[in-house]
């Protein structure tokens, strides 16, 4: 199957075509990039052997049935739109598609959104919770990384009604490359190395997007106060989440509930009572490892590791693809 | 004056060294290192300009009147007790004095304290809330990095019992010097770097530090659940500090009760609305810098910075030592 | 085809298992390990999907026909003429059967060789110079990291007789996972990061390896000033080497040659002219890059990047395998 | 004194303003940015704690009888020579002064030299060569980074004709902050992270400032090749060079001739026989520290480590300002 990537040349465009490369059932048609337009891509990224060149977007050139879409905010939709309407099957890098409303849309990203009409048919792509939607999906709004270390940490707690919904804490460490690669100051390497910072705490754009999955999932209002912090990593997001126990349970009770929960989860790992993820554990792949601690006061600590480039973006999107298109749904994530 | 510092060439002893060197008015007498006896202090850290030579402890040698105490929790307390007992002054930086109760000693350290009689006069070093005990003082329990960073961010809350003290969340990150110079698999280069990982989730030795004194603060029962990570610098601490204000506050009413708790502290800053501190800020020095943000739904976050080294323990400890000795508080530390 | 790992924990172990778990020609039937026997390979390395059982080694029981032994220098001579002895084929990482001479061996290990009977047979194991020997071999020394990084580099010139060989300057530099898993202080966090320092600077054991195979190719004394460097990334080394060359010689025209050296090679790959290699570019592979520079004065500068645990360790141990055993020799390393 | 920092708010206009903070003989009177006008200082930089104002530059308004220009190249003369023009010392961070000859100054910077009438009388600031010039220069040309280093190492060995001119190999690894604050891809965190490469290899800017001064000590042609390498630290440089012998000197015999060289030099540190420097040890400060081996086959390894920011920037400027001011050439600066 041919498939294509509009935005090929930032850090989630590299890592999906390194995967596309390995995949057994798809080959690459277009890679655009506006900023390396006539470069191979090699050229861009040596560390890839992908000799396409990269060219400039020409929708109407786009051909192949799926196409990724890693453009920024904003930019995405209407380009999407056109390939929708073309009946090409998309998966949105972008947060375009995934808010239900397109008031709280506006309100984080100061954009009328331009396809609203799309919106009720894009699923948000998290197959763990998703997967029969993402099935018949035509439009795929991949989830953000955080949301996707958020949801899936809090999702059994959530879902069998084991938590306070309002009070819950989620305190995420992620690395630079989660900026993307336009540099600013803010990730200029002396300022970030030897640095450690939190930052969009009076609001980030991925709260909303939390926010609407986790109330969904439990039926009610979630209050959830979300802090983010730049780490001097390259790669990798840990997420520790707190939240109150309703009633009185043992570590390795809730751990049961999260194996169930995810037993027939390829990528989810649920560890051992007494373990904890490094994010060194799931670099450059599509796993999230989950670890989980009860304190003597009931309080329950959940912590969430992936690669924000991995099952935080382009894994994820490959995961989305191959339920779209019925392939082995571990196919090139192994 | 003349001081010593028994554990000289561990990161705080080196630390300690290199203020003490600067400040005006004091003079080293000895040092005394174990694994480096019989080098020159430059040559086991030749960033430091002093050609003292570290000598074998030999306890009836010490004559300074202020003595500086950097060994392990649990040889530290007997050689305290000999010291103070012969008249000297003692900040000593390990927990040994730190708890007031001997069982919960007991039940974090293992050991049977044995110096049971010297705990009721031990002041815990925090000049912030202890200054004038500390003036007074001949045994000071230079305070935890960790305990530092906590303490110092919710003081204010708890004093003015803003908050609800049963759902303090406590998510702190420090750099790999806290671990001490000892090398280990888990301070080990590759292992560390490109890394983010919690550590101490089942219990970590300064919870109960942390309980003691915001206990005191309150009044009452605190339950802090407090979640310590490993992130790839050498030096800082960021703690992320979650509670549950009692009433509804704004951003701007909180900050200015922080000001007004801190007005006359030297090293401890409150940030203005929507800015939050960044370790590399107090990275080197004895400051404490600290952000506040109140959410919609009137959680209250606390962000502190300090330097694990610096407010964190030797900077803390010259401090101490300048109450102590009628010193100007800032001398050497500015 | 089955093979064992003996000594599979350390990090080219490691690497090595990973390799192996994707090639499509081999099974791992034993991996052994002192340290962690009794735990999946899995516990200790929670990043590799392998639940194989760490077992202690017992000689005798290891009989797949291809054994990789990864031991220390020392360790690790007599038990590859064991297996050797007993018909199995092997590729030994230490440097046990590397230098030809005994005496050499003596002078730079200090221990007398306990099976120097094997050592006429011992193939080095650089595909890219002794390819057809390699198929014939039943004993691989698999090259140190840094010859191979500089034997590739200089090649080319000293196979064409272009360079004085009496001035030849290689400055290398190394990540830290090069020096092992064993922690020290010279490898603990506090106190490679930030730092840049070189080591080994009177005599590095890899000097004598790099002198035997240039000499050999120059068919006269090459004479080496070899100064390795220690950098804080975990992974990658990039040694810059400096010659002087004996005809006046433009870029482009030592580019071409280094091209026709290397233009059947599926893992050299020769740069333009104004290019140069970033060990970004090769983490994680087998890849060797080298770029090429002309001085005014005509000085040869020629930078070498590789991964000191893929081409420099367990990727070329594999390349070896593959020649061996008549597999692809690209299989496992795409 | 009254000294004013044109330009403070770069890496080296940081570390200047730290370091004139701790001055005992001078005071700051004017800031200026162009990027950070109407702020101040520690707004820019909270780890410095100064409130001054930055400002537009407004030259005429400049009136302290010392100012530092911290420009880039090329911006930077006319600005100079406003100043000493009107009777204001001045010390130069830029190029602009540090080439004697205007045709050199053109083929590396491609601008037309707009105050060649300064440059006889422009003095190369390194108080270890040019000190009784220096204490009564009006207009300072402060080094280059590298050629601060390198210089320093070769120095000792030029002066006495100990080494083949033509025959000078310098290989230095410097940390990013050498590139300035202006962020760009090639600083951006993700790109330098994890990464180690060599840059500028057919040109870089400082090799004619080193071959202009290295010349003028050997009293005839000095041929230098240098390689520079960027390396995931924020601040340090190590030069490690290498030369031939032209006698067959011993190790002990060269580290002699340079501690008699340097015998007086507050700021330089020849290291013992088999000891070489660590960037580490001089990070913030002025110190440079040398360590040398001679090969078996009489070539010279000559390690140097400085802080780019220190010894080879805002230190050595300060060390500049106080000879010329008739200040303790160490004020500031221990």
């Amino acid at each position: 199957m041919k498939v294509s990537v509009i935005g090929a040349t930032g850090y989630t465009g590299k890592e999906l075509v390194k995967i596309l490369l390995s995949h057994p059932e798809v080959e690459i048609e277009t890679l655009t990039s506006e900023s390396f337009a006539g470069k191979r891509f090699c050229e861009v990224y040596p560390s890839v052997k992908c000799n396409k060149i990269c060219e400039h977007l020409e929708l109407e050139r786009i051909k192949s049935p799926v196409v990724f879409v890693a453009l920024p905010h904003g930019k995405s939709a209407s380009i999407v739109g056109n390939l929708i309407d073309r009946g090409i099957k998309v998966i949105d890098f972008s947060a375009d598609f995934r808010l239900n409303d397109e008031k709280t849309y506006y309100k984080w990203y100061k954009v009328s959104h331009p396809r609203k009409d799309l919106l009720p048919e894009a699923v948000y792509g998290l197959p763990e919770i998703y997967r029969e939607k993402i099935k018949d999906a035509r439009l795929i709004a991949n989830p953000g990384c955080y949301p996707t270390s958020v949801i899936l940490a809090l999702y059994p707690l959530l879902q069998n009604k084991l938590i306070n919904p309002e009070r819950v804490i989620v305190d995420s460490k992620s690395g630079v490359s989660g900026a993307g690669r336009n540099p600013t100051l803010a990730t200029h390497f002396p300022e970030v190395n030897e640095n450690i910072s939190a930052y969009g705490v009076t609001g980030h754009r991925h709260l909303p997007e939390m926010e609407q999955e986790l109330c969904k999932i439990a039926h009610q209002k979630v209050d959830i106060t979300f802090v983010p912090h730049l780490i001097p990593v390259t790669r990798g997001i840990l997420s520790t989440c707190y939240a109150e126990l309703k009633e009185k349970l043992a570590t390795k009770d809730v751990i049961e509930i999260y194996k169930k929960s995810y037993e027939k989860e390829p990528f989810v790992e649920v560890l051992p009572a007494g373990s904890f993820p490094h994010t060194k554990e799931v670099l450059f792949s599509n796993r999230c490892r989950i670890g989980i601690n009860i304190t003597d006061y009931f309080k329950v600590v959940v912590i969430c590791a992936i690669d924000n480039l991995g099952k935080g973006a382009s894994g994820q999107a490959v995961q989305n693809m191959n339920l779209m298109c019925g392939f082995d749904e571990q196919a090139g994530l192994k």
